[in-house]
């Protein structure tokens, strides 16, 4: 169940409107990276978590919660900044006494202008944030990835901390509002912390990799295709030790002639590996168990009930 | 800021998986008028809201908030339906002892067909919910209306709480299990509670017709075209006295005839109606001086703060 | 069948080119709340009304075909608005004697300058209008609402018409074309019209709340869930006695601890509605058997044909 | 403007319910090639258009109509192929006596099973046509294509025919009865037909190769870059004469060296083609000039008027 | 098997920056008409093409690599026109020196308000070309169509060509700079080049008119509808012979009557055309097994084996 | 520049025709974490790497060439899978000898049903493979990620290799064809040999953490929010050292008091961390300057060409 405090999580403020600004940070609210995206995504992830791993659970929800917190700091970031609009769309006095002492016509003008350049709260939203990015494509949940797999979900959730905090990065250079920037300080920062605790959480998960279950060919797990020729170069992603599986890189310098004198890779020997067929067959085997009876022990056979209301003994600190 | 209780607002349970049955029920997850979108929607409006209107934002975010929890109360009876389906997908031993028992082939086979019924678990996402419908499109925002005036924002949301009511009744008809029907019932009957609610709270705003500021054209708001001939009927939506203006309908029998003849409505005179273009002027005038001061007045110069943390005193009911 | 008059409905004119609101009424051709929404809208809900409710399905489809009307009504203002920029965008002599004689640089500059701020108009589009928002969003299918029930359906339109009037409002304020503020007046206004033609027609249905067919269950239709804590406010939506079904509204204000000692709700006995299960399951059976029937009853068994050709009797008023 | 007639324009029947047929017909109804996507696309050239070629104009309008009229005729069909699905699912009574006369499990598992299939129209449509595809993807304005010159929408619209004859010829595959495959060839029919129609007008513009204004740099019109090597083919594509331009085709057999040895093309020179540099700027400029000046001089300076009421001298064929 | 080679096709440059022709260029990286569509509606339609037609197979990846290299070139200029703001976005140092030097206000204020003309480069992608187009629409395979037949899919692709070659004429009327505009003229003149080797495959399919098998009923493949009433014209496309079946037009000049004295087109008579039911029945059963058995034959039956690695005999010109 | 050999990198067979598990196999042609994805991720991010980091930029061209590669092969399967369903398609003779031999109905009857479950293959794309998931969502550019930083791109692109391995070990799950088996092996492994080359790649940049330049602000870097109540626990997300900056979790057990007590964190106070704001905003201005002049030193000043031809000494291994 979810609760609400009217009161933001980080004191958020704004020295002045700047609608242009508003519209730039929507990007935080609708956009592919930002907090809404980060809420829901861990929220969905949460959902097959909860009962084999309740601890994984327990840090999605806080953190899928604090994203939703976060959201409402933009949200309200974004209509501090439009400053009056939304009351300005009301005022239909064409020839108003305060127009006309306020020279009407350049009022008219600018208020057009800014139209223009904003059309999302001028046009359909009237004077708030909408749920669009900077371009006003409306949010969708194409951008959330839910994989069902905690050593492939913590992943994505890392790189899509990296994304969020880099979009904040650059908005920070977009505003010269002491308040608005301290904000996005905070929430940039929060990223950094959340990028932490989800690498924090994979490295307690063993083995993470390969993420899930199969384990890879050995034939094909340390084969570096030079498919881009000219200003080719080589570095510790094709020369050395591979990091994951520390096998040893093997450079394909002409891949279309080995492709085809290995008959599309049917006669591809494994070398620079200790790995075996027969270990991977029985790492598959081994760790589908482990990971598989996991799951299936802590599910309930027949009836299940997602929350037990005895359960908290007193112990209430909300 | 949002808290999150790990109970359920509603106790959902499940008699048995039915994977089928999850499939359908991500149209209130995913759906166009499900959870998501109503929870997203109130939360989005409440933002201009807040300041001129605090009371109707602090409804907004009453519910916003609910539909939040009932977001999880249909991601969870998803899982639920869901089984082991998360669990069967990492078990990758082919020919495992316990499928060589249990008839191997079939059970291959019939996990194969359940995944070509419902890909979105099986491939994608691997058991868990999706923020699809149905029918695996992603949740979008375009779903989601929010137009800066409450006469407006609220009708939508009597329009959305209606249309939540009819797909949890359509789904009713599709699951014997007494568990998940007393759920859906418990989160249609609440579908019924806000519709009423945002209904009372429109009834506080006078006048709300027409919606927002500027009054209808007294020409051409009681004309009614009949543009589709052939089996014409007559009621009251075109003849008698119209139900929010109280003026005459004009029933136009052959639209095209009147239109060329009145120069394309240029000559088209008011009938049936009392009111004048200077009536409608002083009120576009009026009323507009009235709603954007309203939210002038609400909105502070200068340095804005969006939340007063002292201004609780002591009174903390969470 | 459809049929076109070249004339408009409405004598569209311009005073001169005005790209820049071309752009913003977009919002109304191809937008969410435009008239292609609501055209198809009601085109779409009144198929599976034609049968049973030949009245509504007449209603329907004369708005239908009048918002197609209006469709094309923008559609002309737009192009209109455009001026000549098809035109210019043939013109590919670049160092043409008029460019010359017209200080070609600053016109060039001009001419790329307009482009940026209308890229849909220049780029794709090449001078006339495109079949998105303002914000060169594509219009999409994910904005029509039908859901083959006219207590909702209904509502639906009645919602629509009310977004439609705000935006119209909007725009209204984005130019001072007397001639286009003669056209959004007379298309606002029928927003209004429509509006209530919808509402007569939904009173005519009885009974029409809660929608569709299943009444509400009486221990959750009254109860208020206060969950955003802070500045809580009552009003008619959660005291005194609800609008539909007249019964007290219940405030829960600690719904965390309300949902702990219920056990989820299992709990919450129905206080304050005079409704009881045994009613509610009778009306529900009642009911759903009555419009059940309706349904059967209109539609004929066996072979079935949409139109009867021999059934208009000389009676031809096109 | 716009005008209905009940009657449909072709007399559209089915022998019996198959919702099923109506699930992959919803293709020529929401789909990307369907009569909506046709209709709309015609109706959006055709404003452009009008002014400066009032001819195509007449042929565009002619033709959109007529598409909204076979939207209309596939909605109906597919309105008829449901049969009862929308009455089915208002009866509420689980345990009614028709149902337990006919053996009430079953008929609900088959009920529930069809839902399976067709989760489109027992979901959320509630048993009526959607303005989606046969895989529920909503439509889209992306389908859409008008580039503001005729020489090019044309061809696209031919293309556009082409694509949906071939969709109803797939559809005949799918359905037995008499009766819809009648409805289903008159449709695709007259897709031969429109494609025929926009030929003829294509041939009546000339030059109308290549499209629009600019002409072909000579150096690049006429080479064939051999850019997938093995199993290499030589056809009238790559060898002979062009078709449009009527040049010699050369065959750039190893496009990676000539590239690298004609310093990324620019030392590339043309071959095969007796057009030089200047005559092609030359066409540029008379072509840019003639059909510029065409569009200018059709449009009035000042006020615009789309309609003109009092040009049609009694000559009403309606 | 794809290659790269880090040499573009054709030699890009470009004289200065100029982010705002950057954003326009995106048209033709990831827009409905761009190199991208280009080069995956052809990559698409080659897979059902290769077994039975390997020579139209081989054409298509030839033109569809040779658009995944135009892909290339776009990108490339619009990352030379971007400059450095990707380094700009770097620069965090609020009081440098050299902002200091530079008047810093100033530059900062020209650097926001680039960003907002922008907000694609600036915001979310940190300076470098996007999968959208000219508005910030994410790329859809929308925009793809591959309908399996070749007598459509080659006019798909004329009418694709078509579009792009009058988007790149529209996009050089937005740059001064020599170097783009010499690219822009490479790119133009390639899809005058490929439209031709579209058209002459075509060409060798015999017959190709009707698209795919079916023929056209006799009773509705020449009849015009005159839906749009009011300024009616006659042209090649309603009057004379239609020119891909020969038949003559008929012109109904009052459809609605028609259709009404017709039973719904069930009593309209072929005129004008020497085509029989017959005939249509007796070419569509023959051409249905030529086709079909066109493609059964040329796939093998059981194993199916993509590619043979052995066939290339020693011939290598890559 | 691309170019495209006829042989697969992989030699991909299938064992007989599977309709079913080509619909699936669609998830990794047309889907969110498909080949087309990686392809066009690691292709666009390409472009503002290449200057400043040409050996990055190469690495990212290798493996976006190869997932291009991989594309071919996964179509390929799939057409192969697919079998003669293109061909069926064109079998237009309802009363064939051969059906009427092979009792036609049952042939009909199983055609028909197979079209249903693959409404994609049937009806739209006649039988080849299309650029949708395996629910026939279109691909769109939305699941690509490129923000203009190798510290956030290189790990986007982990994550993106993590989910498409985890979905082809799903998927094979859904096979028993061991050609096909062996095909997606080879593809899952190769995600995993990529993985590790991003990671390789990512452990070059130095710092690579926090992403991009600026520092985290100490206050907020590694406090721990308790939001989701009931239920804790306690790992090395929330307690001990976080293992990115090595600070100290601080775990606020009631955020709710923690937020109202600090003025909205105005108040809070840095602690478990040797971080000061100095060192933070020196970091930021230190960092920023070296890796902003990394990029501007890298792109030339005035005139910029992408390619040099003339570069390639002799040495060309294609």
């Amino acid at each position: 169940m979810f609760y609400h405090v009217k009161e933001l999580q980080f004191n958020a403020r704004v020295s002045k409107p700047d609608p242009k600004f508003a519209s730039l940070l929507l990007e935080q609210f609708g956009g592919a990276n930002g907090e809404l995206k980060a809420a829901l995504q861990y929220f969905v992830q949460a959902f097959p978590a909860k009962m084999p791993y309740p601890d994984k659970y327990d840090m999605l929800m806080d953190i899928a919660t604090e994203e939703f917190s976060h959201l409402e700091i933009v949200g309200a970031t974004i209509q501090m900044l439009l400053g009056n609009i939304n009351g300005e769309l009301k005022n239909q006095a064409e020839e108003s006494e305060i127009m006309q002492l306020l020279n009407g016509k350049e009022a008219k003008e600018e208020f057009i202008h800014k139209a223009m350049v904003n059309p999302q709260f001028f046009g359909l939203n009237g004077g708030g944030p909408a749920l669009t990015d900077s371009q006003g494509n409306p949010w969708t949940a194409a951008y959330v990835t839910a994989n069902g797999d905690l050593t492939v979900d913590l992943r994505s959730n890392m790189a899509a901390e990296s994304r969020a905090k880099i979009v904040y990065e650059y908005l920070l250079q977009f505003t010269d509002d002491p308040y608005v920037k301290e904000t996005l300080r905070f929430l940039m920062t929060r990223e950094i912390a959340h990028f932490q605790m989800f690498e924090a959480a994979l490295d307690t998960i063993q083995p993470n990799f390969p993420q899930g279950i199969l384990q890879g060919d050995p034939r094909y797990s340390n084969t570096y295709f030079n498919m881009s020729s000219g200003a080719d170069f080589r570095g510790p992603w094709n020369e050395g030790t591979s990091p994951g599986l520390g096998e040893t890189w093997q450079y394909i310098d002409d891949p279309i002639r080995h492709v085809m004198e290995s008959n599309g890779m049917q006669g591809h020997q494994p070398t620079g590996t200790p790995r075996t067929q027969d270990q991977v067959e029985k790492m598959n085997k081994d760790l589908g168990k482990m990971r598989s009876s996991q799951i299936r022990d802590a599910i309930p056979k027949g009836e299940v009930q997602w929350s037990n209301y005895s359960a908290r003994e007193g112990k209430r600190n909300i």
